[in-house]
């Protein structure tokens, strides 16, 4: 290393007081990239490799040579292998005994293996500590700095003080640490880069059954049933007007689904008495994706509003109006302006309007930066009070709208309801009980139960 | 806690060097939430309790001692008990003298004793060092893991040791500290998440006071006006067309007043000569809540952009479209196309359009991710060039729009001007004022002085 | 400091074991706000002045001596003076050794002088210890509380230590401290608060410049050709309907050029048989752009957007549609609704809507505060999977919309095609490769090579 020591000025400090240094096992992408930033961050690190010719993609101030040699010059040695070649480590236990391992290693599948590598490294070396860390973090993000996919490293280990040299080391890589506790919790770390959206899951599975379900009902009654009954061929219909009647549909009952598991919890902890039992594992799952429900709810109901605003663009739109004023002009008057229908449709789109602003409000509040600004009273102001007021206003544009069709015998084709009755179901129960429970006398018990009180004490024993 | 030794493995390290263990006084749901977290990051915990008898609620690796013996087991207490209930531990004063305790209690109102909590508790036990911390993450947020509303955990304590060691542990839980100095901060601490957005709070009245405000101006001018004079009910007005006419008045008008504190502190700078004076308070409250002026006027952009869009959706605006092409068919003749019409209406909705792109950049620039990722330069760039390109083709799409009424007598009922003129007040004195400050003889001065140059610098003795 | 520590309570723990004195140069403006919120944090701080005379400006718990005095008190010395002044700590080298000397300073302009102020500093006191921190911070920001743009403090020196102690005094602050490494980086860090969005420097040029000639090609093709030949008056175009036909045409060739790096790369690698050489540096630095590229190939989608919504209110949208109706109105007779219209109407709509709807589901997962929220995989299905996705429905929207015209003569005016056929160009190119890449005896050597396998092994020695 000092051979080219007028180069390595620009990158490692030139004073005694130096960084310990890092010993990378694996020349491979990620030990190049994890070597190369170490470097920058004034690390001398040094490669253990079979071949100690030097690679012209090894970084350049730092040293290869052999394993054995290599890792007597460091305390902690990154293991930049795959978990299949672990095995050659075992020669080396002598000279690895009482060093910080790194396991870097992720898996092609969930649950691979019976045991997370890093456990498995630690039962290969039991005299090493085993440190599980920056296996979240990928190759390309450490070389071209833009660290933009989460910046989070998880660390975990059963050895306090070799994971918080770890920590130390992403720390000044300019990297989070976050302890995840002992070695038993790598099988989730290296589960975690394999995941894809956990949490999104049920509720994405629940909106697509859901959005198929009612796209087929309106087919059934808009499409198939005009063209049996009417003999119009409306297949058109498939591209924009159907999905503007399923999107609000849809949005509205996730937003209602989103404040149905709060109900229940309070109904739950009012008739048991306590707030010290554990809710249903349902329930407690439901809570934990309402921010997701919400979201979905969101995406829908922004749907909704451009396929309602492209409205006027469409020929079948065009062509409606142009029927309806050349009627008129062929019979040579002009139709006064009806105030009741003025009234109706400007009420709804001004409750849909309110109703949808609030709901981006509460979508821009769910981004992780802002929601980390707000305390949390102000997040359960935005989150509750807000949101029962976009699920009011939604819930009056979704009746305002429909209300001149509930009673129409017309709207019940083959006596199926009109889906956005079917919207109307679940919405209306949570505001009819959320009704309920702000009642001083049904309120103030709850307060008091959530505040701790128990009706009958000896249960949490 | 070695009974059960093989199911702690999971979550305590098993070497030697452990981390240090915490005791925590109170088994209630805030005391049970950050006990379970820390054992999750290696801490043992050991709790202190009235009733040693193990509820199945506590952590299942806890220990559960009497109050004295938990505390001698420690060498930091958690104190998760009320702030009524402290007196109890005056008793303990013997044991607790030279330990680290950690106030985490909040009130239920903002300044509801005349010391806060935990000044309380260090006057209470003089022998020991009282920390703040932890008051403004909540139970639940420990419990489900989604940290949602804010990592930040604010620590104050006036034993710098002490704070470092509460630090460490918030730290290890995946929190960040943020260091607020000493005992005294613990008012500001324990008010903090009592508060329900102060910084919005005269931005939200000053919009709340000017939309109502403008509201009746508009009922009188257009609904009430009309009704008297030409005995035409308009009454549906008050859903979509007076909104409509509010909404870009309060968006320009907000906008505007961003911009004005920046103007004032540049007179009042160039009149002093010198910057090394203390601007007055309200010039510097109003300063400090730019960003929620524009935020709210963002807000009622956004809400004049949809309410202008749904316009052609309305019954009022098809049937005033169907007269007017009725009527000209009647007469059987076309209309030719009227190019200054055309070129006008384009030309304020193409001005609208990009003055509200402006404005939706500058809204994104605000979000805390985005503007932690931008340098001052940039940020300067964005919220002061972009900001005031935003305000002139606001204004500019105002006058345009309104320019053919601007000097005809119908629109000025009851000689009161119709409100898109009042509107223009504001931003017209504020681009005329800022167009002065850009001239050179103007602008030298004020960057000499912002530079540090003083015109009379005896001033600043 | 004892004179008033009645005041000093509130701001400086009172007990013995305080945090070591900070001594700061220069009383300016940063100097002022740098100590002041030092205070708050705990730390006593020293002003080292020429004059000792006390300021009103100057934090009220502050001693001030002069600058020999003021270093003696303190092991760390923040530098908050101009360079052209740095001269004058000559003399004091005796005083300054083995002190650590922060450097906050800032220069006008990008590589202002040969060398970094840090780096002059250190040569003219070669005994001190001298950390670069604290430029990038303003001092309004430290005043007002208010850390909109970047808590980040970037962080270079020689000195393992001084840098140290320096990071846990921004950590102290409630800063972020990113260690550079050795003071060589300090040109670098000086460099970074003058930048003016470098990334965005190249996709900004480009998408000016490509914006100008499709706006003149359509002012040459709708405009005058139209003024020439047809002598018809178009120049109203220029407002909406230009910017509209260029918008659409920018958002999708910028969209398509966002993944041209990727099958290059993908390309050369299969071309190679290696991953292990580097790309070409154009390749490489198109690739760390592709995020600015989608962005603003989002602004112009969204400018498409509203620019194509406001369409029913153009005076020149209503004045041909009352021409339309007109005319079918005189001529006594109402058209049938055309299907084959109302489908190509309806399909590209609804094309344009979900390929806009996921293109900003990929805007706002490049906030930066969403994308630390995923993992990798998360992070590369979003912007690849659905990234390709929103390419293909934007593509087909553009085709079907056009499909109409692209047979026609009338659509060369002087022989040039209209410009959504130049649009196509670019992403049918993309799709076509990609549909190339994909099939399993392209994709399977693709993945081996990037998992590692080289075609030819010799090639990285």
């Amino acid at each position: 290393m000092n051979k080219n020591s007028s180069n390595t000025m620009a990158l490692a400090p030139n004073t005694s007081n130096k960084r310990e240094t890092v010993c990378i096992f694996g020349t491979g992408d990620f030990g190049r990239a994890l070597g190369h930033k170490m470097i920058q961050s004034g690390y001398p690190v040094v490669y253990g490799s079979r071949s100690t010719q030097i690679s012209n993609l090894i970084p350049k101030d730092a040293e290869v040579l052999g394993h054995a040699e290599a890792a007597q010059k460091a305390a902690i040695i990154i293991i930049a292998i795959q978990r299949q070649h672990y095995n050659f480590l075992t020669p080396l236990a002598e000279v690895l005994r009482g060093k910080v391992l790194v396991d870097i290693s992720n898996n092609l599948k969930l649950n691979q293996y019976p045991e997370s590598n890093a456990e498995y490294l630690a039962q290969l070396l039991p005299g090493s500590k085993v440190v599980k860390a920056f296996n979240t973090v990928s190759a390309w993000a450490l070389q071209s700095g833009t660290l933009d996919a989460s910046r989070q490293v998880f660390v975990c280990g059963d050895d306090v003080e070799a994971k918080q040299m770890v920590m130390n080391i992403v720390r000044a890589l300019g990297l989070t640490p976050l302890d995840k506790g002992s070695l038993l919790a790598a099988q989730e770390i290296e589960n975690y880069p394999l995941q894809l959206f956990p949490m999104w899951r049920f509720p994405m599975f629940l909106s697509l059954g859901l959005t198929a379900f009612f796209f087929f009902y309106c087919v059934a009654l808009d499409i198939i049933y005009t063209y049996i009954y009417e003999n119009n061929d409306f297949s058109f219909f498939i591209a924009i007007t159907i999905p503007n009647r399923v999107c609000p549909v849809m949005a509205l009952i996730l937003l209602a689904l989103v404040y149905v598991p709060g109900i229940f919890a309070a109904i739950i902890q009012l008739y048991r008495g306590t707030k010290y039992r554990r809710f249903p594992d349902w329930l407690d799952k439901w809570m934990l994706c309402r921010k997701q429900l919400g979201l979905i709810a969101l995406a829908f109901a922004s749907l909704h509003v451009v396929f309602t605003l492209v409205t006027p663009l469409r020929a079948f739109a065009s062509w409606r109006t142009g029927k309806g004023i050349i009627s008129q002009a062929l019979n040579n008057k002009t139709e006064p302006l009806d105030h009741t229908k003025a009234w109706l449709s400007d009420s709804y789109l001004a409750l849909g309007i309110l109703g949808f602003f609030l709901f981006v409000l509460l979508g821009i509040t769910s981004l992780p930066s802002v929601s980390n600004n707000v305390n949390w009273r102000e997040f359960r102001f935005v989150q509750s009070k807000l949101g029962y007021m976009a699920l009011i206003l939604c819930t009056a544009h979704t009746m305002v709208y429909g209300g001149k069709w509930f009673l129409s015998p017309s709207a019940y084709k083959w006596y199926l309801p009109n889906i956005y009755i079917l919207s109307l179901i679940v919405p209306c129960a949570v505001l009819v009980v959320k009704f309920v429970l702000i009642f001083p006398c049904v309120d103030k018990p709850l307060t008091q139960i959530r505040q701790g009180w128990e009706r009958n004490p000896k249960y949490s024993e």
